[in-house]
């Protein structure tokens, strides 16, 4: 069974842990969010990709959800020391990845090669692209110290002013004249199931659905396309997935995450007490399914992963 | 009293050390070798400008002679799992250098500026310039496996090879058109001594004469120019100076250093035991000093910078 998830950070790299502890990872496509790269130092960052494949290679530090396992920070202390700005964390083993990608795309590399050539190399068999070889960037319009506009670059909103800011708008600088990297659509098109991990869906997934062709190709294949919802109850499961779907004018519940990926989604995993949202999910074509949503081991992710797995033959029996 | 120094690497950091323990450090200016800068993971390094910097600042590692106290070695062996070349070390906390250096370059500031920032951020008083601001790069051509030519870099020659092959010429690329750094004329004319550090004269002090109109200003200044002799007897203190400088058809003794620095070397500081060779020096025009010139603690670089600089006053009672 072919599977293709589309990952922003944290939550999807749970999901994606569970996947490969679940089916052969040669049968996974992962296309991850660039809409929060970043430039860092110099070094051209790449959040979600970077957790993603740490995810699959079984290195990521799991406590953080981002970075690697066992990593220290003495290149960055030495930053600090030369005056830097060190809001941004690197630690030394994650520094190879970004020093090996900006060496190679100032090589000429596209970025899609170049992630492939790092998941290869650190022992992931998945397959990881990033949504466009093309630079595309999430801008976050804040309320600044004056109560007036600031525009933020994502990282600067997420982790220099951890969310803290009031959220006007989300946009993807870049979006329209980015193409999908190549593999996606096909990734797409020839799944036999479509995974949109329990990421953010304005600023992880909402970045990839704004490259354009993305959003008509998970209309257009035959794949069922599941999702898993990031908001139990009316809360995120962590990060500020809230505030950005309300900036969005989405409701904060299941059926906010729903309305985020009509007209495509079939079907959405909620966590069992959020049954009250069933009645407006089948409104919007959308079948609710139950499973625990909040990942908080390698149990729990695998869980999860079996749960996402089976909606297929479940949705194959509800048509 | 203002003391401008031509310094390599290990040989020179030591004498550094030992000068600004001696006289107040906002009186000394380094004009640094950048003949052996190179690019590591897509970073300027500049090695010889780093050693004297961390010196200077106390934070070289003395028992290397290069890089950082304290230092770990992490991003590179992930470089090595992420299949790239870690031949060259680059430890954690010298990786802010590069990474700062690196981005000012892109920036588009010359490295005369950088290394300024560098030096003043690390709490250096004393002025470091490089000899250029434009790249000169020393290639050493040497013995193939196969018996044939092959041209090297500096640093594959020194580091990656392990100066074990039979050197044939050196040559120090782009250094007809280069210029001197902003600075460096002006601190070799207005200084009250030039002292020569017991570097390399071949790949060390030889780019840095070989950029056009310092030689010229070393014969011209009218401060005494006082070296010290990074050879004893008939072999070097440490390193490949030997070879290096029969390569380039010097004769591996105190003679040989003052035959590299002809005609503007007043005075050679050299091993109390080699007085064997003081009618050969004289005969040259050079006169002998005699010190113990093998530093082996901050006491004894202490002790050769003392009589470093009091060749100064003992030049002045010859004349």
């Amino acid at each position: 069974m072919r599977i293709t998830a589309l990952a922003g950070g944290t939550g999807a790299a749970k999901l994606l842990r569970g996947l490969v502890a679940c089916l052969d990872p040669h049968d996974l496509t992962v296309i991850g969010n660039t809409g929060d790269d970043t430039e860092v130092w110099g070094l051209h960052v790449s959040p979600d990709l970077d957790t993603a494949t740490y995810a699959l290679a079984g290195r990521l530090d799991v406590g953080r959800g981002w970075g690697l396992a066992d990593e220290t920070f003495r290149c960055l202390e030495a930053m600090g020391r030369l005056g830097e700005e060190t809001w941004f964390n690197l630690g030394d083993r994650d520094l190879a990845t970004h020093l090996y990608r900006t060496r190679r795309l100032r090589d000429g590399r596209p970025l899609s090669a170049i992630t492939g050539e790092i998941a290869r190399r650190l022992g992931v068999t998945a397959r990881v692209l990033p949504m466009s070889d093309e630079p595309v960037r999430t801008r976050v319009r804040a309320a600044g110290a004056d109560g007036g506009d600031v525009w933020l670059t994502f990282q600067e909103y997420f982790v220099r002013e951890r969310a803290k800011v009031e959220v006007r708008e989300v946009a993807f600088d870049g979006a329209e004249s980015a193409g999908p990297a190549p593999g996606v659509l096909e990734a797409i098109h020839d799944a036999d199931l479509v995974v949109v991990c329990p990421s953010n869906p304005v600023t992880s997934v909402g970045p990839i659905l704004a490259v354009p062709g993305i959003a008509r190709a998970l209309d257009a294949t035959a794949a069922p396309v599941v999702g898993v919802s990031p908001i139990v109850g009316g809360a995120a499961v962590s990060g500020p997935a809230g505030d950005l779907m309300r900036a969005r004018g989405l409701p904060v519940s299941p059926v906010g995450v729903a309305r985020a990926y009509a007209p495509w989604l079939d079907a959405l995993v909620v966590e069992p007490g959020d049954r009250t949202f069933e009645p407006a999910l089948r409104a919007a074509r959308v079948t609710p399914l139950y499973a625990s949503i909040v990942m908080t081991d390698l149990q729990s992710e695998a869980a999860l992963a079996a749960a996402v797995l089976a909606a297929r033959a479940q949705l194959a029996r509800a048509c």
